[in-house]
């Protein structure tokens, strides 16, 4: 009886919202390494503004129902480039937020530098090389789309950032003196 | 069996949603006349961003199944002040418009200078006028608070827009030569 419990496995759900496309990642911690499990976008419709926003909603209720994440991750937004895109990054995002509160699931933030040092070890890369470094840490046999590759991104960032961990080294990537990670 | 079918009575929620105060307001319209139903402040905890959220989610979804509106109404967004205000604005925004969705309501948008028009006649009328023109319109026996007269004034907006009424002559209000109303 005095068997250690068996945590229940790390499930960590990344998401990109955003009005027109929002992204979602999830992989597993197993023996405290990434592993992928599933990730994709949900695109809205055309429409009525609340009927785009329940798309989201009802995507991501589906997502966390097939996947079951433990935690979430999101990019936390410092300054949005204007007034008329704020506000649609804003009710994309608090529906994403709500969706996941009202399944009982905390968010953790990290910003958009974390997220890029995290993952490529450059707080400034570009989007390519994010897209790049996720297919390899996680071995993927193929590019993800690009909001979907973020919030791959997202979801490795508070995998790394709960463990202390660097990136993982890519098949093709040598360490770098600085203890950076290039492909 | 010619017998007309009973309509049921159209009960129209207005909302006015912010991260700190969202306020609502439902009102009936009884023989084309609008009646006051309910109306009031959901005031989010300090807490997580996704608490804070949820709590509007869950006080809303609250009005609905209390007073079972069955339309809703809200403020169009056309130029927010800045990008940090509206993506917290759109946050709130965002989760208030999916909670309708998700129970199945349509929601009407009215600009601001509408629902000022609609309420008090005149489009660049300040909040008090607005809520003092709100408890005329309702025969309230005290003002409410400045949010939920906000709400208020967005549900009649509704009311008239739908029937193309002028705000109902509340008592002490005068026409004016104009066509306005004036307190």
């Amino acid at each position: 009886m005095n068997e250690r419990p068996i945590e229940p496995p790390r499930r960590i759900l990344g998401i990109d919202p955003g009005s027109r496309i929002t992204g979602y990642g999830v992989i597993e911690l197993v023996n405290a390494r990434p592993v992928y499990v599933a990730s994709g976008c949900i695109r809205t419709a055309d429409g009525a503004l609340e009927q785009r926003l329940a798309q989201i909603y009802a995507g991501l209720a589906e997502v966390v129902g097939l996947h079951r994440p433990t935690e979430v991750s999101v990019e936390r937004v410092f300054l949005a480039k204007n007034p008329d895109s704020a506000l649609k990054l804003g009710q994309a995002r608090g529906v994403a937020l709500v969706c996941m509160a009202n399944h009982g699931l905390g968010i953790a933030e990290y910003a958009a530098r974390q997220i890029k040092q995290a993952v490529t070890g450059q707080g400034g890369a570009d989007k390519s090389q994010v897209q790049h470094m996720v297919t390899a840490i996680l071995n993927l046999s193929a590019t993800p789309q690009a909001d979907a590759a973020d919030a791959l991104a997202i979801a490795l960032s508070h995998a790394y950032a709960g463990q202390g961990l660097l990136a993982t080294p890519a098949r093709g990537a040598r360490r770098r003196s600085s203890g950076r990670w290039r492909l």
